[in-house]
């Protein structure tokens, strides 16, 4: 086969049999087909597109790029959950330790942040000594003892994903739905899965903007999971404002704390139970969708799902005392708080642009690579639809010095807006697919 | 500038400026755009198209890549001509030192074959002694001499070419129209040329099959060359056939000497006199195109172009006598004579077919490096529309050794149809742009 031969055959809009597929991809790894072949390739599918099966053949080529988790020895079905990202989600933070207290094994590699939106590996690293970056056969062994871990992704799962993705970023190729679903669910297969629930985002602050969007990848990724044999659900959720009220890596791990613990805001926990409630469902552990919300919610009422959050912690290297004793996570030097600045309803909040905020103030990062301040960020204190009276705290910005809170209400004030006329909250899950 | 912007903008149908085509090609050249950069570029554009202002800044980037030709030194017009390429083509052996002769200065960088069609410079080194890679300075100096060069590609003219074609031919990005009439106007205006005639050519050995295909790349090339201020024709000439007799590296430098001399094939004698008279036009050494024919005639029938062609071989170090004493040209030891297998009319050359066979005699290359058998060939006898009977001879073929000459028979019989029908030959000139 030659790699010229694959990308003309895409280039005039045919349709690539799986080997074709599975042999370029093996060639990426390999380092047989070249940069400039991927780099093609890539630009081809950008324009030309995929149909469901190629769409699932290049997820299966990658997931096979390198080594996968083989869980089969371990009792429980393998169970993960994945967000295309947005401003204050800590979700996995809760969802993974309920699944794993609800009889679930939860092998979740996960990401760090960029640009606006935040990953779950820095907020995990916000508490003490806890490491994400461990080698596989630790993780592996995690699994065993612990039922769980959230840790970042390892050299040998997925190798081709780590090339392409690095090439689409330098190539405008990332917007395309056959290449996201191939990239994200590529690393999760390969960890391993008998179930997955994806939650795609859609609003101001999320990758997919408009709800057409983000319901074209939500059911390319549904499709291709289920087309390999996985069970699958897929939720389009609201991202129009920042998830729950905390935006910053120590501010989330406290808020999902309280999450865990039975407290925490009303639309962060509603989130949890939901897409908990899907996990569960599609990992067999119940019997309906009600059956997941109950048994997410108990496992919540009765500790068990902070404990395993604890007990992962531990096993991590980090101090579990946080779950207790949140007053140990890094806490911020400087406190200050945005007044609404006139009387009316929160109409908008601009997720990206307080996404942006928090990276100024160091919660966040613009390129990778670079180090977060783990204390700094916001706690908002209205949400959309909220009625405020000129002079109401609307956020409290946590940061490391003056002169950084200062920007940050500068920006924050900027991207919140307050009219005239009520207006109803966006609803919090738009779509299942 | 971000290379990623740029590939962007294309990718989204956009109209690149001339500013940002200037920036990608220098960071080509410069490294600074990777291949995998320059590769997704290259597929957008395929994919994209681009409009007549960015092929001619495309050019106008690709000519300026490196070094120019700077003739203005030199009296007379600079003048050369390109064709897309073909099978027994060796109009340029004829056409550049006949302008020469006639006043134009022909700075002519030229190419080796690969695959079916054959290469200007390889039937050049079939005289003996003659050399085509020079270096710059050298061709320079020559154009002062002697008002004519045929050399190979230097390394410091049209460098981003060198790059990108390689990268094309990998990434099957080669059939697109902006990027050929850059590729190869890039390279003939670093010749510091005033005029430049371009022969297309279209049918069964071509590299544009349809007329269609061949009208929008003669258009597309003859503008890009008159927007950059060059005085441009395009001719759309059959190569459903062979032209003129001979195919195979010293049987065509014969051949063209024959047409020198004022002999040869009456095909290939008036395509050369019809590029010739319209390189002349261009170059404003006629006041029309009768005067054009007519100069060229004139230079022919004095000998002078003969004896200009006999004074390029004797500077790039080759036998002068060849033209004089043509059986000082290589020739081959073994003939074999293809018969017509029935009585009818010669309905078809398939021109690749053929081209393949001379590839398969040693004539050509299938990759890029192979040596080629100077003496090895074929010769025609018949053309399209001829009645042949059964038994008469239809082509000669040259070879090094009888197994060779056998595949070639073969190889051949099946190239050539004979049917029972009467059909007019093909027009040598289908248009003019």
């Amino acid at each position: 086969m030659l790699a010229a031969d694959v990308i003309r055959a895409k280039r005039d809009g045919g349709a690539l049999t799986p080997g074709e597929i599975r042999w370029f991809v093996r060639g990426v790894t390999s380092g047989e087909v070249g940069e400039g072949e991927a780099a093609a390739f890539l630009m081809a599918v950008f324009l030309r597109g995929m149909d469901d099966g190629e769409t699932a053949a290049l997820t299966d080529a990658m997931m096979r790029s390198g080594a996968m988790l083989d869980l089969s020895d371990l009792p429980g079905p393998k169970a993960d959950k994945h967000s295309t990202g947005g401003i204050g989600d800590k979700t996995s933070l809760v969802i993974a330790p309920a699944a794993a207290a609800a009889g679930a094994v939860v092998p979740m590699i996960s990401g760090r942040g960029l640009g606006h939106t935040g990953g779950t590996l820095d907020k995990l690293e916000a508490i003490p000594g806890l490491r994400v970056e461990l080698p596989l056969a630790d993780l592996r062994r995690q699994l065993g003892t612990c039922g769980l871990f959230i840790a970042g992704q390892t050299p040998e799962l997925c190798p081709a994903d780590r090339t392409l993705y690095a090439l689409r970023d330098r190539t405008s190729t990332v917007e395309s739905i056959p290449l996201i679903v191939a990239s994200i669910l590529g690393k999760k297969l390969a960890e391993g899965l008998d179930a997955l629930v994806l939650d795609v985002k859609t609003g101001s602050g999320a990758f997919m903007r408009t709800l057409p969007e983000a319901r074209a990848l939500a059911r390319a990724m549904a499709g291709a999971a289920r087309a390999l044999g996985k069970r699958a659900a897929a939720v389009i959720t609201g991202m129009d404002q920042p998830l729950g009220r905390a935006v910053g890596n120590a501010l989330e791990v406290r808020e999902a704390i309280d999450v865990l613990l039975g407290g925490g805001p009303a639309d962060l926990g509603d989130l949890c139970r939901e897409l908990g409630a899907r996990l569960l469902l599609c990992a067999g552990l119940c019997p309906d969708l009600a059956g997941g919300r109950a048994r997410h919610d108990e496992v919540i009422a009765s500790g068990e799902a902070a404990a395993k959050f604890a007990a992962m912690i531990g096993v991590q290297g980090g101090d579990p005392r946080v779950v207790e004793e949140p007053s140990r996570l890094p806490s911020a030097p400087v406190r200050a708080v945005l007044e609404a600045d006139r009387t009316g309803v929160l109409r908008a909040v601009d997720g990206v642009a307080v996404g942006r905020a928090a990276v100024a103030l160091g919660a966040g990062r613009s390129r990778p690579g670079d180090r977060v301040d783990p204390a700094a960020g916001f706690v908002f204190m209205a949400r959309l639809g909220d009625r405020v009276r000129a002079g109401d705290p609307l956020a409290e910005v946590h940061a490391s010095e003056a002169a950084r809170a200062e920007a940050a209400l500068r920006a924050l004030r900027a991207a919140i807006s307050i009219g005239g006329s009520d207006r109803p909250p966006p609803p919090l899950i738009h779509e299942e697919i």
